[in-house]
Order: C-alpha cells, then sequence, then structure tokens
C-alpha cells in the first residue's frame, strides 16, 4: 500500500482525552477515532489489526470442533424475560423500542438467543457435543466508558456456547476452550494466565479469567513464577485427553487482586510474584443454568429428557488490540507482533526528490507486493524525520529506509521495530531477506 | 466438515411464513433462522455463504482503489441533526436514548459519519481522491419486514463514499464503481444489468441501480437485447480511462418498471426484453450535497477552500443471498454458484453401515482436505434417500456418492448439481478431478 494514498491520519500531540496509553496510542497512530462517548471508528489501520486479531480467533475455535454461526445484534427482549435477565441486567443493557412499540435490545451477551436456537432445532442425544460460536459487536451502555477500546460501549467480542449430555462431557468442552484460549493468546504474542474468577452474573461454579500481563496493566495480578516454564499445548492435541493440561495450568496460584489471598493455606508466597494485567478472556461452565428454565433439553441414550450441560466462553476481540499494545510498546509507538501488525514491512523513501531513490523504492515495492510480502510504503512528500517518527508510532515489525546515501552503496538501512537493531542490507537482498 | 459434527438443521417442510422461494429454501436448507421480525442468525451454512460473499466485494473494492475501515452500528444523533435528515428519515431510522438520555440511533446509512471523519482528518486536495467503505450491519425498521433476507430489519451492507476535488475527478470515483459492480456480481454467478435510477432521499443526479435478472425477482425491469454481447471489463482497467467501459454500459435502454417509458423517443421497443430482476446495488454521484451544509471541504492548489464532490456506493450483502438464491435454483434446492458454495464437494457415504464403505468414505474425505478442496461430508446414519435430498436442497456444486455397489466397480458416482449430469468415476480418480 503506497501511504500517499492511503488513509493513516497521524496524530503528533499526545490526545488529552486519553488516559492510558493504548488509547493514547490507538489516536496517535491514526487506528481509532471516536464517533460517540465510547464508540468507534476503526480506522483502516485499526481494522487491518482487528481483522488478524478477529482470525486468529477464529481459527482456534474452528481447530478446538466450535462451529461459527453469527446471531444478530438487536435481540427481542421475549427471552431475556424468559430467563429472568431483563430486569436483572440493568441499566448497561441498550433498551430499545420498535417503530410498533414491541422491545428490544442490543445483545451485551447471548446465552439467551443461542439456547432459544438450540432448543428449537437440537433434539437428541446424538447431535451432542455441539459448540457454537459468533464474533460479533455488542454492546453495554457503561455508564462511563474510558481507556479507549477497553471499555467502549460498542465492543466486538467472540463468544461461545458449549452443549453437552453430561457434566463430564461440559468439562471436556470447557477444557478444549481453555486449551484453545492458551493457544490464542500466545499466537497473538500475548503472555496470559489463567486465573480462578468469580462467575458473577453468569452463573455457575466453574470459571477462569485469562489475563495478560502487562506492566501497565488495569488490575494487580499475583502469580506463581512456575508458570514460565509451562508449554503452550500444540495444535494437534484437542483429539486427546485434554485434563493434563488444564490441570497443570491451575495447579499454580494466579489471582486477581480480588481474588488474591494471602491467608490462603498452602501458598508459599515466597514463589508469588506480583505484575500487572489485563482480563482479555472468561470462560465458564454453568450446567443447567439456562437450559433448565428454558427448556433447552434433549432425548438421551435411554429415551430419557435431559436438560443440557452448557458453558459459556468470551474473549474481548476489540479489547485485546488495547491490551496488545499496553503490553508491547515504547515511548516511540506501538510494536506490533507480526502475527497481528498490519503490514509486515514499512518500506520508507527518504528523498522523493531524487528520481533514483524513487525509482529503486518504486522496484521495491512491486517486489516486495510480488513476494506476497504485506507492505505499507512510505512515499509520501515528507522529510525523513517524520517518516520515521510515523514508522515508529504505527509499529509495523520491520523497516526499510532508502535514501540518496544508501543508494550510493548499494544498501538499504533494516530496523526491527522491536530490538531498535538496524543493520544495512544490500538493496537486491532486502526482499528475499524479509519474505 | 463431518456432517454428524456439524450443525445443518435442514427442513422437509415448506415454511409457512415464507413466501419467496429464497426465503424457503434459506430456511430449508438452514441457512438461517428468524430471531425477530426480519431479524435473523445466520446459522454455520448461511454464514459461509455470507463471508465469501463479502470477500469477493471485498476484493473489488480494493483492487478499485477503496481502503476498508468500519464505522460503528451505534451513531449519535447530532450528526444527522446538523444534516437535516433525522426528521426526513421517519420511522425506518431506529431510535435509541441510552442511560443519560442522550439520542442515538442504529445507522440505517453513513453519510453524516463519514462526512465528519473527513472533515476532522482531511485538510487538502493532495490527500485526494479518498474512497472509503465498509462492510457493516445497519438496520432498517421497515414497517413489515418480509420476503426474510430481502427485506431484513438488519442487514449487512457493503456502502462507501468517495471523495474528490472537482466534479470532474468525481465522476472518474463514481465510474471506478459502476466498473467494480459489474465485476462484483459477475463473480458472484449473476447477470446484473445497470438501470438509471431515481436518486430518492440520497440526492444527486447521477444514479444507477444494479439489477440483477432472476425468474422470480421482485419486480419487472425492461432492458435491451445488446446487453447480452457486452463483456465484463477484467481486472487490470483501472488504472485507465472507465467512460468508455461505462458509456457501452450505458449506451442501452435498461429500466425499471418506474423508470420505464414506453413513449421514450428513440428506444426501438423491438429490441426491448422484458424480466424480472432484484435491486442488489445502488450508486450515486451526489456532488456538495452533503459537503457544503456539513463544511467537508479541502485547501484546494491555489489555496482556496474547496467543498469536496462526493458519492456514495451500496450493495446489498446479506440481501445477495437471496438474490443468488432467486437466480439459481430448481424444485429440489439451492444451486449454488461455485464462487460462494459453502463447500464446494458433498461426499456422501451411502451405507455407513458397510465397513469398507465407511473406510473408503474416509480416506476420500481426508484425500480431499488434504488438497484444499472445501468439502462437507455426509457421514450421518441416514438412508441413502434423505442424504441425496439434503444434499440437492443445500446445493454444492459438486456431488461424490459411494455405496456399496460402487464400491464392488471402483467407482462412485459424480453429479453436477446445475447440470444435473452423473456420471461413474474411478474411487482413486476422483480427488484429482475436482482438486
Amino acid at each position: 500500500m503506497r501511504l500517499s494514498r492511503y488513509f493513516i491520519p497521524t496524530i503528533k500531540e499526545t490526545p488529552s482525552e486519553a488516559q492510558i496509553v493504548s488509547h493514547r496510542l490507538m489516536l496517535r497512530a491514526g487506528l481509532i477515532r471516536q464517533s460517540a462517548a465510547g464508540i468507534y471508528t476503526w480506522l483502516p489501520l485499526g481494522l487491518k489489526v482487528l481483522k488478524k486479531i478477529e482470525n486468529i480467533v477464529r481459527e482456534e475455535q474452528n481447530r478446538a470442533g466450535a462451529h461459527e454461526l453469527l446471531m444478530p445484534t438487536i435481540q427481542s427482549a421475549d427471552l431475556w424475560q424468559e430467563s429472568g435477565r431483563y430486569d436483572d441486567y440493568g441499566k448497561e443493557m441498550l433498551r430499545i423500542e420498535d417503530r410498533h412499540g414491541r422491545e428490544l435490545l442490543y445483545g451485551p451477551t447471548n446465552e439467551e438467543l443461542i439456547t432459544d436456537i438450540f432448543r428449537r432445532e437440537v433434539r437428541s442425544y446424538r447431535d451432542l457435543p455441539l459448540n457454537l460460536y459468533h464474533i460479533q459487536w455488542k454492546f453495554r451502555d457503561e455508564i462511563r466508558p474510558r481507556f479507549g477500546v477497553m471499555r467502549g460501549r460498542e465492543f466486538l467480542m467472540k463468544d461461545n456456547y458449549s452443549f453437552d449430555l453430561t457434566a463430564e462431557e461440559g468439562v471436556h468442552s470447557y477444557n478444549a476452550m481453555f486449551v484453545a484460549y492458551l493457544r490464542t493468546f500466545a499466537r497473538l504474542g500475548l503472555r496470559a494466565i489463567p486465573m480462578k474468577a468469580d462467575t458473577g452474573p453468569i452463573g455457575g461454579d466453574l470459571s477462569h479469567e485469562f489475563i495478560v500481563l502487562a506492566e501497565t496493566g488495569e488490575s494487580e495480578v499475583f502469580f506463581d513464577k512456575g508458570f514460565d516454564a509451562f508449554e503452550i499445548p500444540g495444535e494437534d492435541v484437542f483429539d486427546g485427553d485434554l485434563q493434563p493440561i488444564v490441570d497443570q495450568w491451575t495447579s499454580l496460584y494466579a489471582a486477581t487482586d480480588e481474588m488474591h489471598d494471602v491467608e490462603n493455606p498452602g501458598v508459599d508466597m515466597k514463589n508469588i510474584q506480583t505484575g500487572r494485567g489485563i482480563e482479555v478472556g472468561h470462560i465458564f461452565f454453568f450446567g443447567d443454568k439456562y437450559s433448565k428454565p428454558m427448556g433447552a433439553s434433549v432425548q438421551g441414550p435411554e429415551g430419557d429428557i435431559v436438560d443440557v450441560q452448557m458453558g459459556s466462553y468470551g474473549i474481548g476481540v476489540s479489547r485485546l488490540i488495547g491490551g496488545i499494545i499496553e503490553a508491547s510498546h515504547d515511548d516511540n509507538g506501538i510494536i506490533w507482533p507480526e502475527s497481528v501488525a498490519p503490514f509486515k514491512v514499512g518500506l520508507m523513501n527518504l528523498n522523493v526528490k531524487n528520481d533514483e531513490c524513487v525509482e529503486t523504492c518504486d522496484r521495491l515495492y512491486k517486489e516486495f507486493t510480488a513476494a506476497g510480502v504485506e507492505i505499507l510504503y512510505d512515499d509520501r512528500k515528507e522529510g525523513a524525520g517524520a517518516k520515521f517518527a510515523d514508522m515508529d508510532l504505527i509499529g509495523l515489525p520491520w523497516q526499510v529506509a532508502l535514501g540518496p546515501r544508501g543508494l550510493k552503496s548499494g544498501m538499504v538501512e533494516l530496523k526491527n521495530r522491536a530490538t531498535g537493531e538496524r543493520e544495512e542490507v544490500a538493496i537486491d537482498d532486502i526482499v528475499a531477506r524479509l519474505s
């Protein structure tokens, strides 16, 4: 992509409305713009990152055997009245009346809707297990939206719902999501630790939060040093027994501020380190909490009618962008992990008035593109300083700079954004080097 | 995908609530389920088709030089009050009040929001031309939602907005979209004819509707036989002059029922054929209708301040699924064009009690998957009749059936869903044949 024809409105100044670093950098790097309180437009660069995160989440869901569908954003209030949560949910739920005076709402979560689909379509234990997910915009009318996409009102979430005949099978589905989440966050370049969690308004008694470690994280967390040694499960584990993996990852102490208990017997506090964390996922197993009142049952193998065992599992997809930036940035800007970077390479022509620079950069741009490398080509009429600053700000993993001096020696300067290391690479080698 | 583990709830009976064939088939083939009036859940098979259509639309937008961003579904009423359309829009607009009593709405279209983004970020003619699109859910509170996804309330739309310095450049942007639309619909397996259109509430004086021909289409259309001979523009045309292409495609008579005028002088009615059509796209060039009142201007090359010239362009992405089915079905079900089919191949094991059938089908399933062929494997404990009926209903382009008789002769039966042609193919050749 040629930057001269693209739309990345970067900002030099620090936006005064942004209190945390991810919010500041998302505004400055031209990823988002606020259109109303807690409601954002995703500009091209931000949307590219969002789609990459979404795709990694999707791949890991599919690998774990979940099927994607898409529920609407607008739901009828009827189902929520049936489950009893319509009144419970309070003012965070955006309530709407249509032209005929029917009560609707903008879904903050989908337990009711998915349970309704299930009970209308599934009759037999032979159709189980079933795990359905969607990646959809949701709305929670936060009283005081803040921190950019970390606590917005309209946000993108992956949520899924598992249906099983027995509690034992339900726990297996829970474990599959537990493992899928470990893999997902690792692929996003994040260090995430599952922590025992309060089940809150969702209900049930088995639940974990996945907390990403970041120096600028929103809350204090406590966890055993032993987590360092745990390996992320491979992609081929889902056909086997997942309990040993879950047992390992839940064998050590890990707690958020709210759940932390220094009096906890059996915890050796000298192994515990403190840090700051950001919640990016939450999984629940809640048995028949929704299936029983809503009549989501199947015929079992003996002909008996059984309320299904359910779990629900959420990842804050748009929130993750904030989480990744909190975990990976420096004073100059964002440092994208390669798996979610909007482009892999940023190519800078340091002197657009020099015809030979233009020709060589144009040629490199074509060659990178032909090689399938995602490249952003800064061909703007700007000074070298502004180009370096913008490139650091938007945080592409690799920077390639070419100016008249390099041209003379036949070399480009290659910079690794994460480490800051620079080296000279022959112009004719640079495409192969980064392909 | 193994059908035994998937979620395609097909229906044998004709649903009584569905008045048109696409709605009936989308319910019967398990593509969608209604969750509230005019609001649907997209089941896995329907979502797969929706994503494929979305991707083709996206590829052609990118090729034509448009940049993707994503505006939120919920908008502040302020901008609509500023443009004067808040009152004009009437009851089709879903109006919402948040917990603080602020007026919001679920966007039915995005002229105001994009113009606001433009005026906040773009200052100079050097940043033009700019063409921004998004693919986002929209809501129109139809008084009587009907015809399934053809006239739903929550629907997926691609809409984009072009910004140019001069009217001439604006027309070039319009032409680029005109050509992109020709290419998009052709790739979707549709025959679409651009027809001169009324500009309605969007405004402006240059506008075309793209009408897909389908025997069961919603309205009568009139068009010259000469359209048959026109070629779809190639993918490399966008760097050149597009006017000759647009001139050709607008040189012949084509009109919807509302615009049709038999008294039109210069039209030789003997070349005009009538048919039925479905509107799937609509493009507008409206100059400074929004930029002027909303102050979307740039500094021109002479330092003067110029209101930008705008156009907007829409494709009904979710509506297209209905359109494709209306244009491509028979008494037994849907006939997907290969470019949007949820899977390319359906493999049927006709006797799951026969171990050798199971083994051979399992092996073929693995081989197809390894070859990168999207395959749906009907391994359910159902009779052959039910499997053939379901496979015809869901309309995959290629059906491969294997039973004990075929096994003996070493042959599978291959059926082309569109033509109905059947042939015997050696078991060992079938994967290569369809790869």
